[in-house]
Formats: C-alpha cells, structure tokens, sequence
C-alpha cells in the first residue's frame, strides 16, 4: 500500500493530542522534555497541545524539580486524576467494582458475591448497577466520569456488546451492555475479562513490552486473552480466545458448554477442590489451602495438584504451539497450581518435542494479581477519550 | 503514537514503486489509469514510476484496448514473466517444484517421492537441488531468477530459516535453507508449509478477501497457518500455527512428537486408510478410494470417514473457539473428509454450544488445491523484490 497522503495539520494535530494523553495516562506525569523528544515536535507545539489538554481538563501542569535539555526546569504534564470511570468484572463467585483514576490510579474498590446466589441476568444488572451508584455517591465533588466498562466471562460481540454466551453464568444472547446502560442512564462498554485482562497486563502489568503475549485466567472455567503483534486478538466477531472449551480429555467430564473433556472441566479450581476431597466453590483461598495442605504431606491433595498440574501442562503445550507466545501470564487457580507445581507442569507441556518451551518462552504469574480483568475494564471505558480527547464530555 | 514525520520524496517513491509492482504481481496486467487512482497520484507520477519498473526489468507496458478517463486508451502495465523464483514443497511423501514468474503465473511444475523414500536431510537437499537445477535448466532464455522458495512441514526458525522440528521427516534442528543453498550456490528462504498456504490462499485461492482466516491442511501431519488482522501469524519465532499436536484424546494413539492423543493422529490420512483396513502411504487418492468406498456402502470404510469426521470437528471446534476466523480453508485428506462428510463434521463441531459456527464462518476446500504450500513458497521468494524492486538483481 502506498503511504497515505493528504493527512492534514488538523489530523496531524488530533494524532499528537491523543499520544501526549495517552503517554500520561500510562506512564503517569512526564515532563514536557520527555514529551517533545518522544514526538518529535518543537517545544512551543508541545505547549500548545499540553495547554489544549489543560483547557478539556485531562491534564494540568507542574514545575518540576528536573532541569530540561535547556537547563531550565521542564513543566510536568500531569494526568487530571478527577477524570474516571467505573471499572468492573462480573466473575462467577463475586462482582467487583472499582473507581479509576485517568492517570490508573484505583480510587475505590469493592466486591461481593451474587444477590442470593443467581446468575440471572436481571439480577446481576440490578446488582452492578448499585454498586456502581454506591462507588460514585462516594467519590471527591468535581469527579468526572468518562465512562463504565464490564468484564465478562463470555464471549462478547464486538459490534454491540451482546453477550453472545457465557456457560458459567448461564447466559446466551444477553443485551447486557443495553440492560446496564438503561438502568444506569449511561452508556456501558460490555467486553470478555480475559480479553481485557490481557490488556491490562500488557500495559500495567507482567507483559509490559512484549508483544506476543497469551493470558490464562483460571476460575470455574478459564479465559484465554491474545496479543499478536501488540494487538489484541479479537478475531472476526471479538470471540477469539476461548482456550477453556478446547478438548483435551475424550473420556472426561461433561462441560457446561454441552462438549466432554474440555480444558476447563479439567483445571477448573473446582476441580482441584473436588478431587481433593473438598466442597467446590470456595474460590482462590480454598485452592490455596488445598496447596498448603499438598505441602505438608495431605496425599489426596497432593495427587489432586499433581493431576492439575498435568493438565495445565498439556493445555499450555497447545497454546505454545498455536500461538508460540513470548510471555505466558497465568492468573486465578492457573497460577496458584504453576507457583505450586512448576516442574511438574513443565515436564507435562514437555511431553512433545515439537518445540521446547524450556528457555523460549516466559511463564508467569499475572502481575495484577485477579485485578487485571478489572483494569482492562477501566481501560475499555477509557478508550474513547483516549482515542480523541477533544471528544470528552464536559458534563460531570 | 503520533504519525511519523519526515517521510521524505525518496521514501514516498519506493513506497509506490512497491505497491505498483505488487498490485500487477497479485491481480495481473492493470491500466495506468487504475493505478493512478488507487495511488492516488497524478499521470505523470504514475508514468516516470512505471518507468523506472520497465528499466529494472520487472514490468513492460502495452497499449490498452480499453479507453481511461480521459477518453484516451490508458497503458496496460504488464508483470515481466522473465522473472521467476523456483518454488519448493517439501512433502512427507513427495516433493513438488514448479517455476513461478512475477504475476503468477506457473511455467513447470514437477513432483516426485524421495529418492529411496528417505527423509535424510542430506537426500532431500541433493533430490531437491536437482529438481531446481532441472526446472531452471528448460526455462526459456533470458529468464531471471530472483530467488529460491521452500515449504517445508515443521517448525521453521523466522530468524534464519532453521527447521527446528519437523516430526513427520523426523528432523530436529536441520539448518535445510543453508544446505540447500550452498549446494545450489543461491540463497534459499525456507517456511512452514502452512504459514506460506494461508499466504498463498489469501492472494490467490478461497481466502482472497478475508482477514481473519485459517487453512489447515492434512496429509500424514496436520499444518495450520493463520491471517490475524490480514497478517500471518508467526509468533515470537515464526513457529507459530502448530495444529497438529493439540491433545484431543487423552486415551489416543502415540504420536510421532512423544505426546498421545495429538489432534493428527487422529485426522491424518494414514489414520483414515488404516481405520478402513487400508495400507497407509496411499496418500490423496487412496483417501479418495476409501471414500468413494464409503458412499458405495462398505461398512469398514464408511464407519473409517465417519470417525474422522467427528474428530476433524473437535480440533475445528478448538479452533473456532481460539481464532473466530471468518473462513476456514481445509485441504489435503481434511478438505476431502469435509466434502464427503459436511453435515457429520458440522454435528461434531457444534457439540459445544459455546459460540455457533453455523451461519458466520465459512469453512471451504482450498482454491489451490494441494498447491497453496508451493505457491505460499513462491511468494517466499518473491518477497524481496516485492518489497524493494530497485534491489533486483541485475545478473541472471
């Protein structure tokens, strides 16, 4: 393809608005210097596009203590941190909620399970919907918010945010993005948690830098969120990703998503409960005890992480083969069984010959923690204004 | 990040030099006055660049029948087809070589089993260095080859072309491309074979069009290669599409790789052949038989496609779940089984009631036939030129 002509100064000047903002908002305060060398512009252009980003209220200006090239002392653009959005996942077990910052500073941060336990979708809106009202009642006077993004453990359209399928909620074909956004009165950014996750942690988080990148999120089933090239993986329709339903185990368990033996009915926290003899559904501190327990010398335990671990094993050897990552980031149970049993998942992804992970490839425990669903979220509900900052709204 | 500046005079032209001489490679002889519009740059530019293409050798220009714009009959610019590479693929049961020249259009095509049936890397670089010297030696005078390309099945090394694995030859680390082209004396790019189909499919088979797209293609081993975006999928290293080795039955069959179970042996060929009381090493027209079996009653043969059938589905299944492609390009004994069996390849699939294939992905044989590894290795070689015509070389 030919390179584009025609980019005007207007679109020139739009494309430099939006990476002045977007250096603050991940990398926090930056000085004017930094700013002019990364973009390549003159001193007084960088001013002028600061003091327009000073006037949409999404950045104000310190002095700085450090001298810039010229010797004098180079003002710090700072991110507006009044400017927020409502971040949240709708995991299986628990819905969390948190208040962030322009700039990713996390303001407030709240969870709690189910109303009563259901997944029905009118119920988890009405559930979201209070605990976003709640967050924001709370939140300093001058607060701005940008925007709501939602993480689901589903697939999610890209076009419209329709919650296409989620097994573990029970949900097919739910307009939740709609629902949300009419009992909120506000428009809601609906995407898949380990699709955002991947997001979050490229940026924030254990991925900073690559640009292959797979993240695995274990819970009752498993998410799976691609980078390629830097880019998310979407594919087609925004489905791409599903690691959870690949089947590994032709003689297995049913799955949730009416196939047999699929990755998830395998490594599923829940899983690793039961076959250590334990009630399913106490989440990452049950898994956790279970690994203690394995630790000191419980058999039952022990062979249930063991058996875990081998599975983990022969999906992440699939993952390596089809994607040949550079980074693997393992979040939930995933990762508690790979800081567990790290050899032992090792030696079951090693079963193949075909390319050896071994010193190739970074395996690693997500660096936000369960977080990272949670600050892809906030990321998608910023998106918008980070794309085209003058488009901000000026109403709180 | 903000556009790049300082794009000089110079730059712009190799930029358009390049799409020109790529636009007449992939669609064929095209008017001036279409590459004036789809470069957007005016006659004269279009002139002084085609120009400089006729100069390098790489293009010649025609009066056109067919009247432009302006009423006058606009110059047809014609892909030179003195300039060919040599395209290699390299089979489990054969290797096929054909002369391919700038436009694509192919000049020779020859195929033939390894000599003594041997996978040895040292009888292959000598059985397909004579192959290429042969082709070359019947090609029309004054033809220029620009370069050599070699699909192999395995895993190939982006960085300098070394097979790292290639299960089916039963290579471990080969460095093919150094052999080959020292024993040839000319430099020789090397590729998965798969990698360069979904290459070849895209610019001339069944995938033209599509962005999100996966070919997989069977024959003993099972390649994959993808189109993220439009691009393919490479991974850190390039070794990325390995579809085969997926664990699909955790009670299956040992597999070449040191897994069982792996999604190959239970859909390649030999597996189709032998389920059906055949010999296996029949290759495409022994699974024809075994089907045309099948349709004509034979109990043995019928049950043989049938559980194939169903396994082709749980690694598509997988497969639309990982990458959501809009089309899936089958080929070799997968592009048969499919044909001879849609509907049970369909059920199977569909099991999982995760996100419906039916109806948004279309799954279809390949456009090329057996031949989109060979014509992917092509592009191989063609690549440099593509990407930079003034560094054509010059000798013959």
């Amino acid at each position: 393809m030919p390179i584009p002509t025609g980019v005007g100064a207007e679109e020139l000047r739009r494309a430099n608005l939006r990476a002045i903002l977007q250096t603050v908002h991940t990398h926090g305060p930056t000085t004017r210097a930094v700013l002019t060398k990364q973009l390549r512009l003159n001193r007084s252009t960088i001013g002028a596009l600061t003091g327009e980003l000073q006037s949409l209220g999404l950045v104000t200006e310190q002095a700085s203590a450090v001298a810039g090239r010229s010797g004098r002392p180079s003002h710090l653009v700072v991110p507006q941190s009044d400017n927020v959005v409502v971040a949240v996942d709708v995991g299986v077990d628990r819905i969390a909620v948190a208040v962030v910052c322009l700039g990713g500073e996390v303001l407030a941060h709240r969870f709690r399970g189910h109303q009563r336990g259901q997944h029905d979708v009118a119920h988890v809106v009405e559930s979201v919907a209070r605990m976003v009202e709640d967050v924001l009642a709370v939140a300093p006077p001058r607060t701005r918010c940008l925007g709501i993004g939602v993480a689901v453990p589903g697939a999610v359209r890209a076009r419209d945010g329709m919650v296409r399928s989620a097994p573990n909620l029970g949900w097919v074909d739910e307009p939740f993005s709609e629902l949300l956004g009419e009992r909120l009165g506000r428009a809601v950014s609906v995407g898949n948690d380990a699709n955002l996750g991947v997001v979050a942690e490229h940026m924030r988080g254990a991925a900073v830098g690559y640009t292959e990148v797979a993240y695995l999120n274990a819970s009752v089933g498993i998410g799976g969120g691609f980078l390629v090239g830097g880019v998310p993986l979407t594919g087609a329709s925004g489905y791409a990703g599903e690691v959870g339903h690949m089947q590994v185990d032709s003689v297995g368990p049913g799955c949730r998503c009416g196939a047999i033996g699929c990755w998830e009915t395998k490594v599923g926290e829940n899983v690793l409960l039961q076959h250590a003899g334990r009630q399913p559904g106490g989440g990452p501190p049950a898994v956790a005890e279970v690994i203690a327990a394995a630790r000191a010398g419980e058999e039952r335990a022990a062979r249930s992480v063991e058996e875990v671990a081998d599975w983990c094993g022969v999906g992440l050897q699939a993952i390596v083969n089809l994607f040949n990552p550079e980074i693997i980031v393992l979040a939930g149970s995933l990762s508690q069984v790979w800081v567990a049993a790290q050899t032992r998942v090792t030696r079951s992804m090693e079963r193949s010959a075909l390319v050896s992970p071994h010193g190739e490839i970074l395996i690693c425990a997500a660096g936000l923690g369960e977080d990272s669903p949670l600050m892809g979220a906030a990321e998608l509900a910023f998106a918008p204004v980070l794309d085209d900052p003058q488009g901000v709204p000026q109403a709180v």
